[in-house]
């Protein structure tokens, strides 16, 4: 019922005041941490990554490709493009989808909030949120403005991706719980860093273009549902761009923006993990855990479609059976916890549309799946289910009983929390995302030919295959 | 030394999960808040102001401009400046001091930047912080692209200006005290309801409006002392008018931004007044309360400035009587306590440099005394000044005492935290420093010329006289 106040407890906080204005002390266990940060992302070199780390950010590429050429007509996304269009800007970036430039932070503002508009895209639980939205419109952007090379991109994108869900592991839980989108905030810290790789910018400068960002870093959580929710990934893609770009010409900042008193981390939680931050993730890379949606809807919806599809493969009930479906999910869930969704976007946001769906086979990686939610059918099984928030339970895990009208019931339990461990196979699921979103714009040969030549591009280690060539088949 | 959790003991609270994921409770006092504060602002008629309401506002128009008349050649501006115009837009509105227009949200940005960029712009303490510069650069700028008048500019800005202090009235002392940068922030709100009534938008889509400018409202205050601080301002310039021209093309938020669980207010701070916000401030327009500047450097120094020019008004020492200078203030002028300044920037957050002008009696109006900090009178003077800072001041008051050689000392309080009575004097005192500001670059004549012009129109109640007048004859 309030503020997680145990942090306040440990003795690493007795140094600041927090109502002190102008305050310089540091937090010891903080101390130097911005620049430590920026050191590790710039020191990220293309030729040293491993094959696996490679093939992830050419699958986040893909993904994020994905998500944003199917997501460039939906209303948050014309908006702010139709606003950009009507300021105009010189042809320096492409726009996802179209034949037009604009201005390099205007594309990252546009295509961010695009990528960002289905709510289709990658999310990694560390932040928790969503990192490929906010760093790869601002790379993209800048990489095509400064005429970049796709393993420079590569290495910019790992640089950016790692400092995010880093600051991540810094924040949290704190940030997220007090109401701040990570996806925003954490987003544009990502994004700056990834775009002063890009960039060769000095160990100073980054310092500098992190303070930059962290001072316009902004993202309210409780604009779930709104247009805003997707705007938040183009704010933090054109943050990124900018801060860096600034830093570049000599913006200065404070270069310890993150730890300082009334910094970042204090300004915005509770929570200084510089332990966590310093930590190694499994696998030695943040981006191995980068976890791909293949269901069209809230992240949160997943582990219960997940597990009504064991329960379906299993046991095969025919869905007039089905007397009841009991799902039990952790309280995080409440934001997909719409009861009576009656159009596609809220059942995107339901737990009770995602069950019905998965019940009676309907494919929920389809865009159109979720707008038929007013079919009978699905209203009919919908009104079977009933669903339980707990504590303790993550927003990636659920436990789904099916009681029959014969007495029998089983259950089942999921957790989609970790990613998948065979990373051909999950390449090859987010290929088949790729076309089926890109598909029914451009033709299935032309979306094929868009993936073949990105996956030759990056694959060539030695790459040095412009970032152009991506945006000349994409247009729709 | 941690967040203040007396609010959280508030009855008020209980229904709010600060940790509730999409908890959609809104706190009982803060129902309906938002909107409540949209209909106010959009009710403002430019008929209806009482005459010296008109006239604070054309003061702090032309502060405004020569403020930004002035900083537009400073470091931060030039570099943002710089990457606006690689960047490229239309010509929309006009850049201070120059003959290029850019495009609509570019101009707030830039202009935002330059007006402060010598942190000698007015200030309002219900915030704390500086209303114009986010407001007016916002409105200026969509003014001159809609081609709105005079009249109308001068409506919506009391508009904005107004709704930025009552939630000042909200939210503080505990955003402040937080960390945020009120003029980045609320000042974003501020901007953005201005523009809303600019450009005439529903309620509902004024309130969209907030909630837009709410989600991206940034700006932290340990960044004071770096370029980041006068970025703010164009910042929160920027956020407004974008947030007004995308609801106005149906873009959607929250409609109860404000108030709602894990909103802006709640987000930023613990401090929810609703009772505040919505109280009649004295002389029933915060505006009346606006503090303007006439000593070009921290406001927190201007009460020691004050209370020395009265010493010495009253006791004539000559400064090599003077042994030692006490300055007692408040804590909270920590943020302008340098000890040993060494350029003019330093200086202007130096009480001891300060206090060592005031004594020599130089005119601490004037840009360029600041930089006179490293002369030896200046250098030996300040050498005498002990500075303590005690709780339970506020920033604007200082309590100074001159101890001389012949054993005498004399003691004097000075408080600076009201505006000035006599608002004729306020007036005239505005216009010395427009010209002063402004003449350097453009020559007495012509500055006169712009300050008639601007009063001419001002005073004429019925005036639709077009913006763009003004701009005519500032270019440098």
């Amino acid at each position: 019922m309030e503020r997680n106040t145990t942090a306040l407890q440990d003795p690493g906080y007795r140094s600041i005041d927090r109502k002190g204005v102008g305050v310089e002390t540091t937090r010891r266990d903080g101390a130097g941490l911005t620049r430590e940060l920026v050191r590790r992302a710039l020191a990220v070199r293309h030729e040293d990554l491993p094959g696996t780390v490679r093939q992830v950010a050419r699958d986040c590429l893909v993904d994020w490709l994905g998500c944003t050429h199917a997501g460039e007509q939906e209303p948050a996304c014309r908006i702010v493009r139709a606003s950009v269009l009507e300021e105009g800007g010189a042809a320096q970036a492409t726009l996802i989808g179209s034949p037009l430039k604009v201005g390099v932070s205007q594309a990252a503002l546009v295509n961010g909030t695009a990528s960002h508009a289905l709510d289709y895209d990658d999310v990694n639980l560390v932040l928790p949120g969503h990192v490929s939205v906010a760093v790869i419109p601002a790379l993209l952007a800048l990489a095509e403005y400064r005429q970049a090379s796709l393993s420079e991109f590569v290495a910019a994108f790992v640089a950016g991706y790692e400092t995010a869900c880093r600051i991540g592991a810094l924040v949290e839980p704190a940030h997220y719980a007090n109401g701040f989108h990570a996806t925003a905030t954490l987003g544009s810290l990502g994004a700056a860093v990834a775009c002063a790789h890009l960039l060769k910018l000095s160990e100073s400068e980054a310092c500098h273009a992190v303070g930059v960002a962290a001072t316009q870093a902004a993202g309210l959580k409780a604009m779930f549902g709104s247009m805003a929710k997707p705007l938040h990934a183009g704010m933090a893609a054109q943050t990124g761009v900018r801060s860096a770009l600034w830093a570049q010409k000599g913006f200065t900042s404070r270069p310890d923006a993150l730890e300082c008193a009334q910094g970042f981390v204090l300004a915005h939680g509770q929570d200084m993990h510089a332990h966590h931050a310093l930590a190694e993730p499994a696998g030695g890379h943040h981006l191995l855990n980068n976890i791909f949606k293949f269901h069209a809807a809230c992240f949160s919806t997943h582990a219960t479609i997940e597990a009504l599809r064991e329960l379906r493969r299993e046991h095969a009930p025919s869905p007039d059976q089905v007397q009841r479906i009991q799902v039990t999910a952790g309280t995080p869930c409440a934001i997909c916890n719409i009861p009576s969704p009656t159009t596609g976007l809220e059942a995107k946001f339901s737990l009770r549309a995602a069950s019905a769906f998965a019940l009676l086979d309907m494919d929920t990686s389809r865009l159109d799946t979720w707008d038929r939610v007013t079919e009978d059918a699905v209203q009919a099984t919908l009104e079977r289910v009933r669903v339980e928030l707990v504590p303790g339970m993550g927003l990636s895990e659920s436990v789904v009983a099916l009681h029959l009208a014969d007495g029998r019931s089983f259950e089942r339990a999921a957790s989609v929390g970790s990613p998948m461990a065979d990373k051909a196979e999950q390449s090859r699921r987010v290929d088949r995302k790729f076309l089926a979103l890109v598909s029914p714009r451009i033709g299935y040969d032309r979306s094929l030919r868009i993936l073949d030549r990105l996956t030759a591009m990056v694959d060539d280690a030695s790459s040095s295959a412009s970032l152009t060539d991506l945006f000349l088949d994409c247009r729709a």
